[in-house]
């Protein structure tokens, strides 16, 4: 027998060798077992209890330990190798440490000190109930600056200071409590709707934002304005400019090195008292380690509401840079974080951090990749930061006296110039317009309305560019591909064929209630379409026959979409023609159809191909009265 | 040769006739191109404007009065015997409107007459812009339910009758120019959101609210709650329970026929003239066609948001009402109602009515399969009704002055019982589970919440599942079909069988944003799983196929999930291997590819079958000197 590579589009081929396989229900499971399944699948996807499985008690216990605390795991076989390689990591992340923790409290309108609080207490807490090896944890640039603005819209930092670190210290606990929740409820997922494309629009609009702000001490601009948003920002650089551009003092600094930055400005400033010629410094600093601040937690009064929001934002945001960092640096190190449990880590860290003066934290995308480049080897090396900073405190505060507020400021906008990633922006141009519009929305409405409605505009728009890809799917044609028996898209595939008689659609996403009015008619419109086609080919048209292999999913709406479109086909003299429904969608169509209509030998076949030649078979039975001739006579054409 | 069905899972079987097809890019658009396609396919499904390409002018300019005026359709065809059909249907549908229009008014809390004013103007407008050829048009119960239970909250129709009017007919403003616009801007499948599951619950739920307050005109209490919703209507009902046990006047009537009832009842009521015995009767009615009440809308005041919330939902919820009898009635004669025009008609008609003493009113289901039933053919029926209507108003009105208010309660009751579908439900319950939580979410969020919230919550739930099947896509393992080329899920298809060496999972959803990070970590336990296994059976696993078919778009951070995967397999020795990306991923595979790492012969497949095929026998080629011998060996087990 010849193979049927010859086989063109009028031949009607058919297959000798045709063997027709069944589409077959999946076993039955009950509704609790599919329930389960379900649950499992969107809680529990990472399946963190298997380790569990089949273990003695004992041994169930120190797994469940070791994973509360993954120090139990790593810390036992810590040695004095991986010691010197955490050591020289944390005194270099420590050196990062210092100012910047200055210069992002400051972001924040909060005290300098507070910065080097919070880069004391948190990484403890991390280095016993984190995960990740890499990650260096202290204050961050966006949540600084997002703390900030957003706290700025109600209290004045300067006209009630204490208020302002109130409310600062309750909306750490709020993030905190709201991190923990979103791992241990395991929704984690999410922090995922803030995208790759939202967050380079969001941290370069913040990054301009932060960038004029700092304008204040880089031009020595005082009166300024405490609200975010461009035009307020840009209204009061142009106001001040005239008499700004009159005393220009630093423009520029280099801050390749912040800590040699601090130093040498601190021992100017100190050697040619320049305090008294009008370069404003940070002045007298307490000295000692984190004081406690429970009892400055507020849950009542007027601000309750905003304190609550900012640290949603805060939270969530902080979250997804620690996560994001934490995970990349795994992928390159090959080992594996555990999204929920590291939310629950970080949240707990700001908890605690909310109680012992410290403002929102979590793992530091640039402190992270010095540590990881210094060699770092486990979190120890943010326990040494940490007792670094802690000597910091205890007595080396005096120093910072004379540092200037310049240089913060020029370590700032340093910082926040980094975030704006323009050859990122240009590859999501080139890859995804719609993407790069997301990014678009978040920067542009960062700069002009706030930080939380720009944010919500652009996961807005993305969730429902995915609701807009359900609700009208892809239809598409398939033609069968020369000398062999698979199907595919016409469009793209531009040798294959169609065969005549049949209109073979493919559909590309789950049918449900948003959808099925609009398949209903895209359907009918191919249909119409074809008739037309075949109108002038005097063919006509026999058979729809739907692939569904892309259909993962129904709902009651779906099932009926089925019933209505094969009673409209029925009046045309069109028989409908299932291909390869999925498991739950042949479990589904199955309970619905009494009247055996669906679920039958000649409507539902396993591929295309089978049901082309099954179908193009029986059609030449019918239209022929010898059946078995035509067939031999049709694989000879 | 033999044919290869002897081939099992330990042969390693390689086809001879090993013809391995390129998968290719689509032909090249421009990005207007894209968006052009797009928005046509969001937009303008139904392609409506099909009609007029390659048309002349003058034929265009008729196409399109057609177009807007569906009667220049069908009038000129119009004929007697066409005619006689639609006076018989409209005599028969207008003696259902007369006691329906006066009880659902009164439903709404509106005098009687509105509900007949409202039987005479909206169906003359529809027979003009209207496409459906049996939608009976008037006021329904959903909606004149859910227009008097909101507006109620926050003015009294017995203190204020006169602002009270004024507000429904501004409502009814608002709902028409609503609906005009969704139709307009074809926006037309927003009003899928409201799925039948949940339009099933709602209905079910708003039945018993509605049954529960007429007790009021059946059990004779006089002191009810305006207020909607089931705790103080059932607070209401036992409160006054013992005054109507001892006078309880009527509690059942056959509503089978309405007119006659109220024929019947206004005799009796005459004749003993009960309405001195305690029997309320409507009273005196205005005779006379609708009065203009364009000055009666109110653009001010402190009712403005609740018009417009009225207007919002009374507008969606008579839409989807009006849609679906026009679908289902289309859908069963075999011919098209365009959804969007059919938005601007009904919309176009109730901006009517609100400037002629009409409330809201759509195609009503019962008075259409009504209308259906007695023989209708076009939209004369409707004008058939309306001009009886009219008479009515004209010369009939005080015969209704003794129709006993009990009758009409009646009415309603029986009306709106038939909305409790209990059979649909059912089948709900059978098809799919989470439907019914939908369907129940709405049942019991219209009883025990509000009409406006039961609502909300049922649509937020039902479109959090399309979310969550986005968020958590299923992935499926697949095995060969023995003796085929087929690889099909291997929980489906037990026969299935697993390819020692290769992990093949199926992706069943778009790749985004909201699904990375779930997809990595779920492939990843799949491979640690298949490594488990592999160790048992001292195999390695060498390639991951993922089998892209049901995979219809990818944006950047699902081209960024490939990347990453293909760098931690690399790690364990795992190729990565797509099969069949569709036309849109394989596109920005391309544009993302640089190092082309994707795009290569070796591991981008149009079919499992090729790629198991193509790589088992490169495999085989590695691990022997003799390739070409390899070959024939492995094709003759």
């Amino acid at each position: 027998m010849e193979p049927n590579n010859a086989c063109t589009m009028h031949s009607h081929c058919i297959e000798m060798s045709m063997e027709v396989h069944q589409v077959v229900p999946p076993p039955h499971k009950s509704t609790l077992q599919k329930l389960q399944g379900r649950l499992k699948e969107t809680f529990f996807p990472d399946d963190p209890l298997r380790q569990f499985k089949g273990q003695p008690l004992k041994r169930k216990l120190i797994l469940g330990a070791q994973y509360v605390f993954p120090i139990l795991q790593w810390g036992p076989k810590y040695n004095l190798k991986l010691f010197k390689s955490d050591l020289v990591s944390g005194l270099t992340i420590a050196s990062l440490a210092i100012p910047q923790g200055i210069s992002y409290a400051k972001l924040a309108s909060l005290p300098p000190i507070v910065g080097l609080y919070s880069s004391f207490v948190p990484p403890l807490v991390y280095a016993v109930l984190g995960s990740s090896k890499d990650l260096a944890v202290g204050p961050v640039s966006i949540a600084s600056l997002v703390m900030g603005s957003m706290l700025r819209q109600e209290v004045s930092p300067t006209a009630d200071p204490i208020l302002f670190l109130q409310l600062a210290f309750t909306s750490t606990l709020f993030a905190g409590l709201f991190q923990a929740s979103l791992g241990i409820l395991r929704l984690g997922f999410i922090i995922d709707f803030l995208s790759k494309a939202i967050l380079i629009g969001f941290m370069a609009g913040a990054a301009i934002i932060v960038s004029l702000q700092q304008l204040k001490s880089l031009l020595g601009i005082t009166h300024f304005t405490n609200q975010m948003g461009l035009i307020p920002v840009m209204t009061s650089v142009f106001h001040n400019i005239h008499e700004s551009i009159k005393k220009p003092k630093l423009f520029w600094v280099s801050a390749g090195a912040p800590l040699m930055s601090v130093i040498i400005s601190t021992l100017l400033v100190f050697a040619i008292k320049a305090q008294n010629h009008g370069i404003s410094a940070i002045g007298k600093l307490q000295q000692g380690i984190n004081p406690p601040s429970w009892n400055m937690l507020l849950f009542h009064g007027s601000h309750l509401g905003l304190v609550m929001k900012t640290g949603l934002i805060t939270g969530i945001l902080s979250l997804t840079e620690g996560i994001a960092v934490g995970r990349t640096f795994a992928a390159l190190k090959n080992y594996k974080v555990d999204g929920n449990k590291e939310m629950m880590a970080i949240g707990f860290m700001n908890v605690v951090g909310s109680f012992t003066s410290c403002y929102v934290t979590t793992g530091a995308f640039s402190r992270s990749a010095v540590n990881n480049n210094a060699g770092a080897k486990t979190a120890v090396s943010n326990v040494v930061m940490s007792v670094t900073v802690m000597v910091t405190l205890l007595f080396l505060m005096p120093l910072f006296q004379y540092t200037p507020n310049v240089v913060l400021g020029a370590i700032i906008v340093t910082a926040v110039i980094g975030l704006i990633d323009l050859p990122a922006a240009c590859n999501i141009w080139k890859i995804d317009k719609f993407d790069f519009v997301v990014m678009l929305t978040a920067f542009l409405g960062v700069l002009f309305i706030s930080v939380q409605g720009g944010l919500a505009l652009a996961v807005g728009l993305s969730t429902f560019k995915i609701l807009l890809q359900i609700t009208r799917p892809k239809t598409v044609m398939l033609g069968k591909i020369p000398g062999t028996d698979i199907y595919r898209n016409l469009d793209q595939y531009k040798e294959a064929v169609r065969i005549p008689g049949f209109l073979i659609l493919s559909i590309e996403a789950p049918i449900n209630f948003a959808n099925i009015t609009y398949l209903n008619e895209r359907t009918l419109r191919w249909i119409e379409e074809e008739e037309e086609d075949n109108i002038k080919e005097q063919l006509s048209l026999r058979f729809l026959v739907l692939e569904m292999s892309a259909v993962s999913a129904v709902d009651t709406s779906g099932i009926s979409l089925f019933k209505e479109l094969k009673a409209t086909l029925e009046k045309k003299g069109v028989e409908l023609v299932l291909v390869n429904p999925l498991a739950e969608v042949i479990e589904k169509l199955k309970k619905a159809d009494e009247a055996n209509d669906f679920i039958r030998a000649d409507n539902l076949f396993l591929t295309v191909g089978e049901a082309v030649a099954s179908l193009s078979s029986a059609m030449k039975g019918q239209s022929s009265t010898i059946t078995e001739g035509t067939h031999t006579i049709v694989s000879h054409n």
